[in-house]
């Protein structure tokens, strides 16, 4: 099975932390997962305890470890945005999941780059087949 | 004059539209400002009209054609944290500039890396002394 970097919005905000938990569950089924803490739902906007340079390290080791990368984009989130960058200068496969949200657009940095899947989506359901999609192409 | 790219949040959000514009004025004062319109007051989070892509390719222009990058990452934005990572990786010194706000924390992504330069600032004064030391640093 394939190793996911599962990337979503920590101390930018955690508005969807109910859905980032539902994308994990449906990535689990698939993937090795190597972020399941950041869908914790007891993980607030001030983020882990620790020195941001601990965490910086763990995560781009965990992103350089990892065979792609899904990120969940439908906050805006600069760690988020950091991620996408370091996993397309490392050739790593990225899918980015927006939800379609009245008077918001997402990022042309993300919408616009031509190394980053992005899929837009109503209902978790279209996110699951996206998911499932990405993941089977890897194999 | 060095060239500047200013990275800032648009279609994270526009909260912070009057203090872009503040610090625009601040780095034209010193360096060759090439991305001026990110601070437009007009400017909202729906973007800048046209296509997603055109638009990435324009900033990322941008991004390799300056000597630095100066970023105000008191909102969260996927693009800044795009760009942030993609100045690190073609070797611009990066300055980050966050405004201490309370119960919010600065992405760890970006407080933790090595190769930024982050500075906490209260007042606009601060922000101004940590530009123009940033600046003459590049001469």
């Amino acid at each position: 099975m394939p190793s996911i970097y599962f990337a979503c919005s920590i101390r930018g905000g955690r508005d969807d932390a109910e859905r980032y938990a539902e994308l994990v569950a449906i990535i689990k089924q698939h993937a090795n997962l190597l972020t399941e803490i950041f869908a914790d739902g007891k993980l607030t906007a001030m983020g882990s305890a620790g020195k941001s340079s601990d965490i910086y390290t763990q995560d781009l080791a965990w992103v350089e470890q990892s065979d792609a990368v899904i990120a969940e984009v439908s906050s805006p989130s600069l760690g988020v945005g950091y991620e996408i960058a370091k996993a397309e200068q490392w050739g790593k496969p990225v899918l980015a999941l927006y939800r379609n949200q009245e008077g918001k657009r997402l990022s042309a940095m993300i919408d616009g780059d031509p190394n980053v899947q992005v899929v837009h989506y109503n209902d978790v359901e279209q996110a699951e087949a996206a998911i499932k999609l990405f993941i089977k192409a890897l194999a």
